[in-house]
């Protein structure tokens, strides 16, 4: 029988019934409760009922701000910008073929923006930015506190898995939350973000809020939601925040497995990136520069960053980086040298036509189920395995035309998800109405 | 970190999501719920997160009656209607002065309707059936399964505080939500307090459902939605099942306080009750004789039971149960033998008028003050404390006429609660609109 706690400085079981009433919990109550909670004073089974009554209730910004500092007062703080200023942190919530972080962040850097990029390994369909970076022969993304702000300050970029001091209340809520049915609530995922940002410390931050099919965030309303909540969080701490709301309805870019999109992201930095990641990379690394005052105005940075690329500055501050954090740096001018798979076939074009739809999580899936990806942590990944499509929505195909090249561990691999992949794709007669990528910019 | 249950044969994430969705859960699925969770395979942090969904989401008749048979399954069935049938139970959704138990139990007895009341003890203002009971000295009430299927057959009449033993899933519930905020639900009160009647076992069942102020059914709607799922649970299971709304927003009789309470019911059984308190008996009574087929209809089950106290019938019922629980049964026949207060005071009517209101829930609270309640499992109650109502609703008062006889372990603590009290009344220059006590019938 589960103890009564109420007697306990934190009367939970009061600040689990206003939350039911769709009351707002005061700052200082949200900081008692997560403190209680991360010190183990706070049992489960009353977070449980407490984060379904936020799912219910939903909170406030003044509360979601109040929760997400909380949350990272829960463990030790990085608190870069201490160090070095302005520095800055990107942030995607994520989509299949994303690889923008491993592009924006050495542009940023390459332009005299410090990034400190501290990032989360996937939980989904492919992998996260750690990840990717872990195909790398070599590379080590588990720095320490100290070693991550030495890299930072000797070569103007981090690229860190984020250790599990940092805001551990979060990850601590994030496991109740899985087992709890918990997990989609925005003001819970805002915080969730945020907390690990704001323990991390930069000055400036920018936010891709990914919307569609193919992202948590099914509608722009959602998205619109989600970045308000983290936009106002960021404030409240002192970090200029802004948040991109960009489409996620077909994968990003061509690629999607670790390799695969490590291969692309180089591409794109060598000047050979397709369109969209190119022209996103470029918008991003421009408002982050805008933001922190490094130019004068976004069109600016647009053009220092193309320069970055032009004269190979961003590739090689990957690349520097890369041998800090003691990977094979000849990866990163040489491509060819990462995990390759060993079986490799085309999916063809069934039918002729405009392609109108590639269900962005459906191929998600698919490259999941190719091995890309983890359902639980701890899970191993390949880095080698995924998807590189050969068209995208828009273009006009013939039957028999090759859609995709999939990079499987073998032919029966491949041929397995051949039909769940052709279940992505919708073709028609007449070309779709064209589909912006940048939906909209929210900020403080 | 909480583990994930996912893998478990019960998929529980599932469950909640689902719940969390407002969707129904089908019965194999709530008996699974119930069994996985009474064995200790569900953790409270998920049953804790399903709960407060349930709050959220409700749940459909359907989904309420399934629940409670999972409940009543969870451990040993008493099953009397498998010893002794017809074989009644009467519940009461709790009210304060609500005595009507001590009195329909035996009178229905006397009557030839066999009645196995097991009770629970009270958690409120002032005790339960058990507590009031438990003023007689030497009577016990924690008897074993086979005790009480003796004395019930022995005598037509057991008064047993139901033990542990019976639908454990329950207690185990009944905690976990009083400690989560998840205790305001309808269908998990209809469940609660339907699957111990189905644990007993009875062919005959009547409800009280009150409502109004001093209840936990604030409003008739609510009170109705409560009916509805109990009657329907109970028909679910074969018990022919009725639920009586009736009004709780002044005391039912006079008496508030668990030796006072036990002596009003005697009295009521003498023929010298209160006008409220014989008029809802006699009825309560009626309704079971002629469900259970005692008597052709209300009327004559009405005269029936009237005999039954003219006769002495009902009250010999009640000393015969008392002495054979080990009870001294000579307090029933001269009840000034029970407990009685060091210290007794009237406090008498600040002004003239007609009395609109005696709020029943905070005479209650003032019982509670005095000592004649609980406000933890294993609190001490004081059985000779409470209040003695001396004017009800709709008499009028001149200044100074005594309001209430107030019961107490000393003056000090009976001028304490003065002012409490005294805030629990309303007058008026014109008496107020008549009152009915009986609200509703509502039967499958």
């Amino acid at each position: 029988m589960p103890p009564d706690h109420s007697s306990n400085d934190i009367h939970m079981v009061e600040l689990i019934r206003r939350k039911r009433e769709g009351e707002a919990l005061t700052a200082s109550e949200l900081a008692d409760l997560i403190a209680a909670y991360t010190r183990g004073d706070v049992p489960d089974y009353q977070m449980a009922a407490w984060l379904m009554a936020v799912v219910w209730r939903g909170m406030t910004a003044d509360e979601t701000s109040a929760l997400t500092l909380a949350m990272a007062d829960s463990g030790e703080r990085l608190a870069v910008r201490d160090y070095i200023s302005p520095v800055a942190d990107k942030h995607s919530t994520g989509g299949v073929g994303d690889k923008l972080t491993l592009i924006a962040a050495p542009l940023v850097a390459a332009c005299g923006l410090p990034v400190a990029k501290m990032t989360g390994r996937g939980l989904g369909h492919t992998g996260g930015t750690v990840d990717k970076l872990e195909a790398i022969p070599g590379m080590r993304t588990d720095l320490s506190r100290q070693e991550a702000l030495d890299v930072l300050r000797a070569h103007g970029l981090a690229l860190a898995a984020q250790s599990a001091e940092l805001a551990p209340a979060d990850g601590k809520l994030y496991a109740l939350r899985d087992v709890t049915a918990t997990v989609d609530s925005i003001p819970l995922i805002a915080a969730s973000i945020m907390s690990k940002k704001l323990a991390v410390g930069p000055t400036h931050l920018l936010l891709d809020v990914k919307v569609g099919a193919g992202a948590f965030m099914k509608t722009i309303e959602d998205a619109r939601e989600l970045a308000r909540l983290m936009v106002d969080a960021g404030a409240a701490a002192g970090i200029r925040t802004v948040a991109l709301l960009t489409a996620m309805d077909e994968p990003l870019g061509n690629a999607v497995g670790n390799a695969l999109e490590l291969t692309e992201a180089i591409e794109t930095l060598q000047g050979n990136g397709p369109t969209d990641v190119t022209d996103l990379a470029l918008h991003e690394a421009a408002t982050l520069l805008a933001m922190a005052g490094i130019v004068k105005d976004e069109a600016e940075g647009r053009q220092r960053a193309q320069e970055a690329i032009v004269d190979g500055r961003a590739l090689a501050k990957l690349a520097e980086v890369v041998a800090a954090q003691g990977g094979d740096a000849t990866v990163i001018m040489a491509p060819a040298k990462l995990p390759q798979a060993a079986w490799v076939e085309h999916v063809e074009s069934p039918q002729s036509g405009y392609l109108t739809a590639i269900h962005a999580e459906q191929v998600g899936k698919v490259a999941g189920l190719l091995g890309a990806g983890r359902r639980r942590k701890g899970d191993a990944i390949d880095p080698a395995v995924g998807l590189l499509l050969r068209a995208k929505v828009g273009d006009q195909v013939a039957q028999g035309d090759p859609l995709v090249e999939v990079h499987a561990r073998s032919q029966a691999e491949a041929d397995a998800v051949r039909d769940a992949l052709l279940a992505a794709y919708r073709w028609s007669d007449q070309p779709p109405a064209p589909h912006p990528l940048l939906l909209e910019r929210i900020e403080g």
